[in-house]
C-alpha cells in the first residue's frame, strides 16, 4: 500500500511560502499519492485539523502559488516530546509516511526531534524540512525563501519612500523600522535603494553591531548637517554592547498610568529630537514587509517552489532528517540538502566582513548577494484591480 | 513673440502628481513653447530657482511619467498678495505667460488669487489649476488624480495584512491607520479589499461620522465575540461630536516628561486593550500610501496624464482661471473645465448617503465609485529588479 504525504506551514507567514506548497503539491501530485495539509501547522496534527488537497484544480494552485500569508494557516506550538505519540496516531489515521514540516529554525528543531523519535521507534515515517523566513537567518542555505520578497518590498519602499521625504526644500529626518530580531539581512536590504537618484539610506543600523547613543547622534549629525537631512534604516532588534534591546531604556508611562514600551524607531526619533532635529518622521512597515505578495521577487517565488518539489522528490526517494538547503550555481539556484541536525535551533547573522562600520554600510559583496535574490517580478492574477489571492482556513 | 509656460507642484505629493507633468511637458512641446519648471513650487519662482525642461528626452519622460513624489520638489508656502509683484518680475524674466499650478483646494485658491491679480493688473498672463490630492476632496470634480493609486495601495495591502492577521489559531486585533483629515476617501477604499476569500475589514471608521468611545466598543465586540478577530481600518481624522480629533484625549507623557501625542491608531489600541483583548496590532501606512508608485493604478495614471494635457490645451487656447476637472463618461474618464474660484479652498466629503452607519462600512454606490479608479497596473521601467525613477531636485 503506498503511503501518503502531509505538510504543514510554521512561524511568521512570508509572501512565498505558499509558493512551496504549491511546489510540494504539483510534485507530489505526479506520483500518484494522497496529499494531506495541515491547518494551523503542526497545531492542525495534534487537533486533526487536516484536509486533503491531493485534488486541488489548476487554477487554485495557480493562485495559491501567488497568495500571502500561510494559505493553511500557521503556529508558533514548538512540539513537545510527549506529543509525537499523537502525531504518529494521526499520520496512522491517514497513512501518512512523509511529512514536509516548511518553517525556519525552530521548526527545523521540531521536525529534528520528531525524526530522532520516529528512528527510535522504527516508524516507516519520513521528515524533510523546508526552509522558509523572512529574515534570512538560516544557517547552511545560500539563502531562506521568503528573504528574496520581503527584501524587494523593503529596497522598493524605501526607494520611494527617500523620495518621498527630499519633496519639500526643509530639513527632515526619516527612521524606517524593519524586522530582524537577531540578524541584520532585511535591514541591509535597504541598500538596494540606492542608485544614481536616490542617495538613501544614509545610515543602517544593524543588530550584528553593538548599538551606542552617541556615535548614533553624532553619526545623524554628520549626514544632517550635509544634507540637512538624514535618511536611516533600522533593525528592530538593535542591542546595546551589554546585548540588551538598546530601545529598552525608553519605557513610556501613558496617561493611564500603563509601562508601554515604544519601538526601536520611536527611540530613535526621541534621540534625533533632543539633539538634532524636531522635523522626524518614523515610519514602521510592520507585518507589510512580509506580506507584500503583489511585488513579490520572482527569483524568490521560483525557487520557493523549487525547494517544495524537492522536498517531494527526496522524500520518495527515502531521504529523512534533513532540511532542503539552496545552492549558488552557474545556474541560478539549486537544492540541495543538509542534515536537520546542522540548522535546528542556529541563527546566521548578517556576516560581519560585510558590514562598512564607519559609513553605517554595507559592502559591495553584500550587495551582490542580495541583488540576485529580488529579481524579476511576479505574473500574479488580478481581479477587479487587485490581486486575487486564497486561502483553506476561515 | 511666443508666450513661455511654468508649471509648479505644490502640497504633498502623490503616485502620479509627475504624470501630470509628462502630460504637460509632452503636450506644451508639440506647440514648440519654452517649458519651464519651479522647483519647489511657487517658493522655486519666487527665489528664481527654475529649470527649463523643453528639451527633456523621451526616455526621462517616460521615466517621469511613473515616479512617485514631486520630480521637481513642491511647497506648502501660500503665496501673500505681496508676492504677486515678485511673481510677475520672474515671469517677465523668462517671458511666461502660461502658469499650471498642480495642487490641492489650498493651491487652487493661490491660482485664484493670482488669477485676479493679473486681470486686474492687466498682464497677459494665464492661470490654470491641475487637481492633485490623494485625499480625493476636491469639489467639483469625479475625482482627483492620486486618489485612485492611493485607493489601490490601501486595497491592496488590507487584502494582504487581513489573510497575514488570520494565519494563526488565536485571537487578534488589527487596526490599521490610513490619512485623510478631513475625508474619508481613504479609509473608504480600504472596503475594496473584500472579497469572496477576505472579509476584512469588518469595521471602517470615517472623519464624516462622529467618533463615540463607547460605540466603537460594543461594535468592536460584536465582530471579536463572532470571530475571535477584528480588522478595522480607521483614518487618521476622525473626531468626537464636538467635532475634536477624539485621540487628543490620550496625551502620552514619556519618561523624560515631554507630552507626546499617540495617533488615532494607538488611540484605539488603548481602547481595544482596555475592553477587548491585549493582542492588537496597530499598523499606520504612513507617506507608503501616497508613493507606492509601484502598485500605482494605470487609469489613475492615464488620468494624470489627461489632465495635464488638457490643461496646456486649454491655456493656450485662452482659458484662464479655471481647474481641469475630470469628467466620467461613457468611455472612462474626460477632461473639463471649473473656476477656480468654485473649488478654491473649500473640501468634498464622503458622501454621507454612502456610508452605512449600521455595519461602518460604505454602500455599494460608494464600492461603484471606487472601483474604477483603481483598475490596471502601470508598466513602469525596472533595473536590477528595481523600479527606475527620477527627480529633477537633488
Amino acid at each position: 500500500m503506498k503511503k501518503n504525504l502531509i505538510f504543514a506551514q510554521s512561524g511568521g507567514p512570508t509572501s512565498v511560502i505558499n509558493a512551496s506548497c504549491y511546489g510540494i503539491i504539483s510534485e507530489a501530485k505526479k506520483h500518484g499519492i494522497k496529499i494531506f495539509a495541515a491547518k494551523y501547522g503542526v497545531e492542525g496534527i495534534l487537533k486533526d485539523n487536516i484536509i486533503d488537497v491531493t485534488n486541488m484544480s489548476d487554477d487554485e494552485l495557480n493562485t495559491l502559488r501567488y497568495s500571502p500569508s500561510a494559505a493553511f494557516g500557521s503556529c508558533r506550538y514548538k512540539l513537545k516530546d510527549e506529543d509525537f505519540d499523537r502525531i504518529c496516531e494521526i499520520f496512522d489515521k491517514y497513512q501518512i509516511g512523509y511529512f514536509l514540516y516548511i518553517g525556519g529554525n525552530d521548526s527545523m528543531d521540531t521536525a529534528h526531534r520528531f525524526s530522532q523519535y520516529v528512528i527510535n521507534k522504527g516508524k516507516d515515517i519520513s521528515v524533510i524540512g523546508i526552509p522558509k523566513t523572512i529574515d534570512n537567518d538560516l544557517t547552511n542555505t545560500h539563502f531562506c525563501p521568503g528573504y528574496g520578497s520581503a527584501a524587494k518590498f523593503i529596497a522598493t519602499s524605501v526607494r520611494e519612500m527617500a523620495l518621498d521625504a527630499d519633496v519639500y526644500d526643509k530639513e527632515a529626518v526619516t527612521i524606517v523600522e524593519v524586522m530582524g530580531r537577531d540578524s541584520g539581512f532585511l535591514a541591509a536590504a535597504s541598500a538596494l535603494a540606492r542608485d544614481e537618484v536616490v542617495d538613501a539610506p544614509h545610515l543602517i543600523y544593524l543588530p550584528e553591531v553593538p548599538f551606542d547613543e552617541e556615535s548614533f547622534v553624532s553619526e545623524v549629525k554628520r549626514v544632517f548637517d550635509k544634507k540637512s537631512r538624514a535618511f536611516i534604516v533600522t533593525s528592530e532588534g538593535i542591542k546595546d554592547k551589554f546585548g540588551n534591546y538598546a530601545y529598552l531604556r525608553e519605557a513610556k508611562v501613558d496617561v493611564f498610568g500603563n509601562t508601554q514600551m515604544g519601538g526601536v524607531g520611536r527611540y530613535l526619533e526621541h534621540l534625533v529630537k533632543q539633539n538634532i532635529t524636531k522635523r522626524v518622521k518614523v515610519i514602521e512597515f510592520s507585518i507589510l514587509q512580509r506580506c507584500a505578495a503583489h511585488t513579490a521577487s520572482l527569483v524568490d517565488n521560483q525557487v520557493a517552489v523549487k525547494v517544495g518539489k524537492a522536498g517531494v522528490e527526496k522524500i520518495l526517494n527515502g531521504v529523512s532528517d534533513v532540511m532542503i538547503s539552496i545552492e549558488k550555481t552557474q545556474n541560478g539556484f539549486e537544492p540541495g540538502t543538509v542534515p536537520l541536525s546542522k540548522v535546528a535551533n542556529y541563527t546566521k547573522p548578517f556576516p560581519k566582513e560585510w558590514i562598512d562600520m564607519e559609513n553605517r554600510w554595507v559592502t559591495k559583496d553584500a550587495i551582490e548577494y542580495m541583488l540576485p535574490l529580488i529579481q524579476g517580478n511576479v505574473d500574479i492574477p488580478y481581479e477587479n484591480g487587485l490581486p486575487k489571492y486564497i486561502r483553506f482556513i476561515k
